[in-house]
């Protein structure tokens, strides 16, 4: 696997990292708001960074999972597109969501697409897999031979 | 690895729409009870449906974790048709507990069973795996001759 | 991937264990501080038993992301006992924070510590597979030669 894999590889250390960048940031804002552990509630501004860093902890391993299913069962190149747009959406939606509660929809929205994207893609090339290895039938390869 | 896990890839792909459809009702909940972001305090009834969600988040990685390592160590069907019981038992959970917050045990109760049952083998498997690797003992081989 | 990862395999269902074992604690600390569900606030002493777990489960996907990275593009048994180490770490973390907020501090830094090496170590691993596997150059193999 280590070697047939390593864009999704590299999407996944970099989305790793930027986890880890927003539970700093979380740890920054509660310092600059005096919000003291375990309190995380008592400052709006404090309230608006934690629920963004929840809310993309919420949705990493749904994240992982899509991306690594569509890579390794579909195309990776693809996945690996759409993984770096997933990265994009969810540094626009935290930066929005940090500055006014109205500001995280337009990276909240892209992000979803293209989880839904992902997902899609999964489910193609996973069926396909089924396909072939439990009926015999494969789909892909007769569909390349008309292109 | 794409071909010999397509098993487990489903029940993966499966449960990553289950937990963005527990997002999706955490959003219809906030829209319901008027519970703006980023509170997610205010009302009893969208803090049971958050509090469901955010368990179900918190056990995800757990989830996922051991339905792979029984699937690639023990036996794929077996960990599969686990995962399959988990993903109902985590839906029972999560719609009880969105009513009441008594109704939320049995999913539960169930939820952790299957955990406990993926976790004991993936632990056979790794085991068998590591004792053949590692000191040459070929316990599962040795066992089957008996059957 | 089922013989060549038995160790990483270890560590990963030993870090299941222990976010299960968090989150049973949280279920006792629960009862003791009489804190009904949906609630998760009321009582100092169970708010931080809370919080440290729900740090844990923030980190958890970041730790097991970087852990098989490290793992397999980069090496293994140092991947395994920096794994051992993290979960030491996580430990501390929360049997500290549990009793005071101030006693958080040194399992957590070494947390940090250890993830970052993790991460290190995943991105050497994996620049090296991109080198080879897209610009054909086989920089680990060469500085094999010098040592």
């Amino acid at each position: 696997m280590a070697g047939d894999a390593v864009l999704l590889a590299v999407v996944s250390v970099l989305s790793a990292c930027q986890q880890g960048y927003f539970a700093w940031q979380v740890g920054r804002a509660r310092l600059k708001c005096k919000v003291m552990p375990p309190a995380v509630t008592g400052s709006l501004d404090f309230e608006r960074v934690f629920r963004a860093q929840q809310n993309c902890v919420e949705f990493y391993p749904i994240f992982l999972i899509t991306l690594w299913m569509a890579g390794l069962y579909f195309n990776e190149v693809l996945a690996t597109c759409l993984g770096l747009v997933y990265l994009y959406s969810r540094q626009k939606y935290f930066s929005g969501y940090s500055q006014a509660a109205e500001k995280r929809l337009g990276g909240f929205q892209l992000s979803l697409c293209t989880l839904a994207l992902l997902t899609g893609l999964s489910a193609l090339g996973i069926a396909n897999s089924f396909l072939s290895e439990y009926l015999g039938l494969h789909v892909a390869k007769r569909l390349k031979r008309y292109f």
